[in-house]
């Protein structure tokens, strides 16, 4: 199959819809990012790459970066990770506390807040301190990236701190009922850090392509994961990936995916391929409007859907 | 693959397993199946079927009749089905009120009780009375499952209608937000009818051929719906197929799959066969407790997840 | 104090407020009833009656009603009562399913729309038949009014009827918690005919007069229920009487009080007079506008609020 | 009325219920006060005071003290309060999120920990800080008790706050929307101080007497409140002072009152006296068990209720 085509037809059909949807505005990092941008990356299981769009052009991963600190996390704890976080779709916004409060403190998903800052809080009680947990996870995305410069952006950071109180009151509410371990402070700013970093749509597909191929980069072919954890990897993607519109997304895209309200989403196709795309206008549901269309249209012309 | 060796494991792997939870008991009729059952078989695109166990049993398929009234559905209403019926996850117990109330009488899916009731009611609507209705979900049933003689158990129907409050009390919520077209005890009637089907493995995975190749029988040649569609139904399957633990399900499993009360499971390996399990030990969600495990092991043994 | 004089204050005062708020529309008999009218009366314990406006124009009693069958169901049940109904303010609008689920069934209190099916529910078995009950209850309202002609309107009974989805799904989910005994179509029919009772504000404050004066007519000596059940049914007025607003009208009238949809209040000043008041554009919250105005007038320039 | 022999009667009646209940054991420091405990003091118009039991012991009135800051609260406020917290019966548990996040952070009523903290955090935005607040606090409870040496418990405050993630939730939780002006940290331990206020029945009964009286002390002529808003403070206190059990509370007791989990209950009867009871064993409901049957004795007794 030409993928180079098939992203060059992407790139022309979307063009109406890319000032569409609403860019994040709850802090002013994320909002003045401008709309109209859109970017798609496809890499292949031997290292070839197909792009189109500003494919250089650096964003904030944001809840992508949820995907890899649970990936950390599976692999320290494995089955003792269950017992504080869930693998089951919330039916539930993102950041709500009803349901936190109805199953006492634990989270239904490592992909809604309340789950990723749990997972965040089990790295920093592996490795001890919150500094030492920022550089592990640093570390692991700028190898799984192939990026050895990769960092986050200390103002974005600083600002989700600053508007940051629903997520203190996710984290307080679940050390009340004994489902945290470390400083609440802490850790939010450590989970704030994580998804503060940026990259560009080459940088996330390569990052994804492990994922895509049992947990193991098949081109360093270094192992990051067993194949049986890879495959819960992209089942929680499938099943939780967009938060209330994940059911959606399964449904008209058919790829295990996650997004970010950065506008980014990095998908797999396993056994297959990696794909990162971005478009900062969101939909209603905080998912990237433009990109969410660009992966189902590429599933559409290439059949490569999971179903 | 050898597949009659790999069921043959299973089957000798399961044993410890089948007298563990709990028969539906709800109903009587449901009530009186003996624990200790168990079956399972495997179809593939050239016909072959691999079974083990008592794949002549007959059970109650009940909710799994909700992807067949699902599949008439789509076929016919397209689009404007979403109006009436979401494809989100829950997250909530399948026969609950609250989520209906909160979000104004539309079913989360077409698999939780609420969402199967109102499909049932679109059908009514389009082929204008109940018993015509009935007919044409038995006849499709009768021609996907490749038994003419398919029919529901009337003592089981009439029991669920007796101990039907809860589903009358969702559809009459529905009604009430102007959701529901038809008359709510007749239309209910109906429901309790199509999920009083019974049949065997065999014909159960027979059934199911058609969603996993792209709704045509492989075999027949007979296009239901398109491919298109027939992902559809997978991705609900996946997100939606298990109520409450569909994400558990992904994440063990990994296959688009939907389970009944009776005991029974129905999946697919899009793109390479059907698959029927039954045992009628419940496990907490409702489930097949033997049955979840059998078809976690059969994609552990196989490596046909999705993921 | 001189009644008369504060009751013409009030009538001049809460003209420019009279033609605020809205009509109950959800049935077309409601729709019709103009805005703009006033009437208030105070009945005092020697059967002195202070009038002002159109206390002779009748109109829809409502949810007021309720007031006089948990009078009844009280003193046939006393504390078995308390099994299937409670006594708390709901937190929540008076038709909601979602508390009502959440608690198995039990509905939190006598005024909220399933709490008063489930006291129609109670005198039913009590009596026997539908038919009786409804006998009953009117000739227990025609006695406390004084006036042995009173009926219910049976095009809004219907009319109820043919909109009363909402309250079929209440009674169905009880009976599916197993707290309904009854048919749910003939109680429910038999819940809206007491509703649709229509009196003016002079029969309606005659009929409070027993609950303000310890169960006992102070004109007539006769006894309906003991001085402790009087304070009762007073403080689930006080507590629940309105709806989601029962806290708003105990801190800006303070007196016991039930309100309707159909624009009418009534309440007690326990130990010295009963009132009502009736002005059918109703707040928000369904109580009147203008009628609970009136009230927390004369409480004001009374002083006679219970706190 | 001879209200010694009264209390003397309670006294002789609740012996057999003193052990039951269950003492708050959330906190160390409230966890080792001694079940089996009980004192009851009555303060009339003219200084009269009757008592029985343990009334010199010092008991933490917590949540009594939601009463004092309401009421200071109210003076300095007045409408623009209610933007903030509301005044009808939440139908919830005292430290609930759910019902605070569906109403996007405005606390139903001044007595839920949620509208306790908002009060706190409002008497600092108005005393420019929390030291000036706290001993503001502290001198208007030392004055309205008669006893200037009233101080509260630092081990009881310190220890509350150790287990105070579900209040810094709540707080956290309303500043995410808006409704929370000071530091959270410092607002809450300002809560957990005034809640940490040590009394006895005395003292506590005392303290209540302005409330009884139109929000003048009828001893030392001094005027707190107006009568209005005195009027709305027991409103306040009949519809919300008793959690989840507030409907319960009135319908058997029939009187304003506030309770706390140290066991505490202060009621007022308006126009005539006010009341405290103490007994550390609570009910499931979190109220003191012994207390509240004590005051529904006295109400028997004496006819007192004001329904």
């Amino acid at each position: 199959m030409n993928y180079q085509t098939i992203l060059d037809e992407i790139y022309d059909e979307i063009q109406p819809e890319l000032m569409r949807g609403k860019v994040a505005d709850y802090i002013p990092a994320l909002a003045e990012v401008e709309k109209g941008q859109f970017a798609m990356t496809v890499t292949l299981k031997d290292g070839q790459v197909f792009s189109v769009g500003d494919t250089k052009k650096e964003f904030s991963i944001q809840s992508i970066s949820k995907v890899f600190t649970f990936t950390l996390a599976l692999d320290i704890y494995s089955k003792e990770l269950y017992k504080r976080v869930g693998v089951e779709p919330s039916g539930n916004p993102f950041n709500s506390l009803v349901q936190l409060e109805y199953e006492n403190g634990i989270p239904r998903n490592p992909f809604i807040n309340a789950g990723a800052i749990t997972i965040t809080d089990t790295l920093i009680s592996h490795y001890k301190d919150e500094y030492k947990t920022l550089e592990v996870i640093m570390n692991f995305i700028r190898e799984i990236s192939g990026n050895p410069q990769l960092s986050f952006d200390p103002i974005v950071a600083r600002s989700e701190m600053e508007h940051g109180d629903r997520n203190l009151a996710l984290a307080r509410l679940m050390k009340s009922f004994g489902n945290f371990d470390n400083d609440v402070i802490a850790t939010v700013m450590t989970y704030f850090k994580h998804c503060a970093i940026t990259m560009n749509t080459e940088e996330l597909s390569r990052s994804m392509l492990f994922l895509a191929f049992g947990g193991t980069d098949p081109i360093t072919k270094k192992k990051f994961i067993t194949p049986a954890q890879a495959k819960r990897v992209n089942a929680v993607m499938l099943t939780c990936g967009h938060y209330d519109a994940s059911g959606e997304f399964a449904f008209h895209v058919g790829l295990p995916a996650k997004s970010g309200v950065g506008g980014g989403i990095a998908a797999t196709v396993p056994g297959k391929m990696s794909i990162a795309v971005w478009s900062p206008g969101l939909n209603k549901y905080g998912n990237s409007h433009a990109g969410t269309l660009a992966l189902e249209k590429f599933t559409t012309k290439t059949g490569l859907s999971i179903f």
